[in-house]
């Protein structure tokens, strides 16, 4: 980990609204950032073994992508245009039955590429097969919070919790500190309310949060009801979940209380806006949730229902799908989103050191190319980056403080190798 | 204009769904597509003067951007997530009253560049100083339907009738018959009836169509409502509009009559989802319109309002948009968002030659890379395409024959020189 200095860039902090600072620079000395801002904010004495021209470029935060499941990259494209129920039971289930552990690692290899390349730095994981997810973050150099997700009944329950707390045991705090990680338990209509209990036992012992998905359907909202008589967040309130630091995925179903139990419990809600609309879940109430004082972040969902893993366009769709849902423009500004998908990220996950561009804080930082005819003229960048750039338009991603991608070129995976292993795998898996 | 012959790429016709030819091939002389398809569709005496290798590739029609306003590239992301009404009269139409023809011509060429860049081969455009739109479209190489927007009312009512008729003398036809022409009268709401009707009387008299916002807002329906107790496209209807080829862009607040009203007059509809998400305008019922057997494009609008000219990204959020307006997700499914991006496009335009690869229609078609980590595994292309693509995964764009960008270089236009200039009206029509 060397001493990088970046000149010349517009940089971007994400402390606040106007932090943005025209020909600024950004100082890096091992993993951490030693300044952030203005010409003039690095030390005088600060060395730098490798200088960055930034110009032309904005430096900000890389984006945190709240909730995935790495290894169903390989299920991209695969069914489409289905209602929910027949895409799980005929298409994405039995191809998941037959995944094989190196399956797994070329399929998160596969989204550890793609999110680089697109300029997120850390996500939030929850699948199985997860020392093949753990090794790819590893091999990659890319930041995330890995969970082993459990289904709390049939055969699998007891070996699921047994696999996550192996994941705990043996991955956190590894790969130089960019593996954290969480209990997975998936779902509140998934895993009965005593086993839910055993799982948050097994959390507090392990000092680990919860990954969960939670009011996702309509259809859980009713079998909620139906077998306990409350919403899935009133449940899971119910039996002290959300005391736990919980990171609770989709979120799209509340009633006003519900919101106000997880604004006041502090939980984080990954807004997964595209996976939603796809699969035609619902719109998750977001205006209402950031208002009432909640921490939300976003997450592109498993690329079998989004299709892809872009942050830029998880924060442009975000944007558009509440200004349409509330029926007011003014809804969901540009830098909402830019802060949901980056410091907003980052405590959603529970992270305090990622997110921001500020001294002592984690090198996580990526430069976006404004070049380009889509980005021109430059009224207001941060507008530009939620509603007219593409994933494409990264340049630089740097995470932990070691550069992963310079000029688009990705330097830690080899890029041919993983797209053509993956597609060995998704096509044996689909039998073709 | 030369011969070229692409092979072995992935030939996507749009001809229908399962028009996907792998390692295919395409042939072009002059202008015009002599085959396309699988192996061994070109004929065998055909001899290429240029070989363009398509392997690892898409190939298919360029998409038709069927509503935009060019020049107002300049006022991207100027003005954003503000209420209508203050974004235009305090925003917007401010800075429009300083525009000069030359900030027109740089905007345009701004427009042009994008476009190319993200695989458009033909757009439907309507403002004012058209004279410098269309010297664009004439250096740029991309194919344009170009109108002169007109308000029915005030000072400039006349002079812009009489720049409507200009332009189409001036230019229809021209640039090697790349540019179309139409009349533009802005809508029902700023043009009187007796104005629309001297419009038709021109539009027949030069065998022109007509491009024309229709109920785009809540707030157009009550004002036409108020005026003369009809929707807009009933009163469009009552003066006999619809009898002449139109061009109706938004079509976002209609009755089940006004749908009907559209489908049987075969009436062109330019679908703009991210427009209408962005100022909140609402959801048009373009599932509906589609049942009905309304003929639907896609348009972006102009970058004052989405704030890319992405057709990649409009076709990705229609889809989305969709299914969760309908609750269903099997609605709007990949290959009709591509069809409205590409066949469906060239038919609300009136271009009969456009939009499919198919012998004798004019070479208008791009090759999209997908050897890029977000389109793998290849399960399916099309939903590749609609959920997954970005526009810098598009390589080459031919247009009328001539090829204008090859691995992503434009070879018509000088991109720094077009950037800077841009920049330069803008800022200097936004005071800065």
């Amino acid at each position: 980990m060397a001493r990088i200095l970046i000149k010349g860039a517009t940089v971007l902090t994400m402390e606040k609204h106007d932090a943005v600072f025209h020909n600024g620079e950004v100082a890096i000395a091992g993993d951490s950032i030693i300044a952030a801002g203005p010409q003039g904010c690095v030390p005088k004495n600060f060395i730098a073994e490798h200088v960055i021209d930034g110009s032309g470029m904005v430096a900000m935060p890389g984006f945190i992508n709240c909730h995935t499941h790495a290894s169903m990259t390989l299920l991209r494209s695969y069914a489409d245009d289905l209602p929910l129920m027949k895409w799980l039971n005929e298409k994405i289930w039995p191809l998941e039955a037959k995944l094989q552990p190196e399956d797994c690692y070329w399929g998160a290899m596969l989204c550890c590429l793609e999110m680089i390349k697109s300029g997120t730095t850390t996500f939030a994981d929850m699948y199985f097969e997860m020392d093949e997810v753990a090794l790819a973050v590893e091999e990659s150099g890319i930041r995330a919070c890995l969970a082993r997700g459990m289904v709390g009944a049939g055969p699998a329950a007891e070996r699921a919790i047994e696999e996550n707390v192996k994941l705990v045991k043996d991955w956190s705090g590894r790969a130089d500190g960019r593996i954290t990680t969480m209990f997975g338990p998936h779902a509140p209509y998934t895993c009965p309310p005593d086993y839910l209990k055993r799982v948050m036992t097994l959390a507090e012992k392990y000092d680990a949060g919860i990954h969960i998905h939670v009011a996702e359907t309509q259809d859980e909202i009713r079998q909620i009801e139906e077998k306990y008589g409350m919403t899935p967040v009133q449940l899971l309130d119910s039996i002290g979940l959300f005391d736990l630091p919980v990171l609770a995925a989709h979120c799209v179903h509340l009633k006003q209380e519900d919101i106000a139990v997880l604004a006041a419990k502090k939980v984080g809600v990954a807004h997964c806006p595209a996976s939603n609309m796809k699969l035609a879940s619902g719109i998750a109430p977001v205006t209402e949730l950031l208002k009432a004082g909640a921490i939300v972040g976003l997450g592109t969902d498993g690329a079998a229902s989004n299709n892809n893993l872009d942050m830029m366009e998880e924060m442009r769709i975000a944007s558009l799908l509440h200004k349409i849902a509330t029926g007011d423009p003014m809804a969901m500004p540009s830098f909402k989103s830019l802060q949901m998908a980056t410091s907003n990220g980052a405590r959603v996950l529970g992270l305090g050191d990622v997110g921001m561009l500020k001294p002592g804080m984690k090198a996580d930082l990526i430069l976006v190319d404004f070049q380009r005819p889509h980005l021109y003229p430059q009224h207001d960048l941060i507008a530009h980056l939620v509603y007219a750039a593409q994933s494409a338009d990264v340049d630089t991603v740097i995470i932990n403080g070691e550069v992963v991608m310079e000029d688009r070129l990705v330097l830690t995976i080899d890029e041919e190798e993983v797209m053509s292993r993956a597609q060995e795998s998704a096509f044996r898996l689909a039998g073709r």
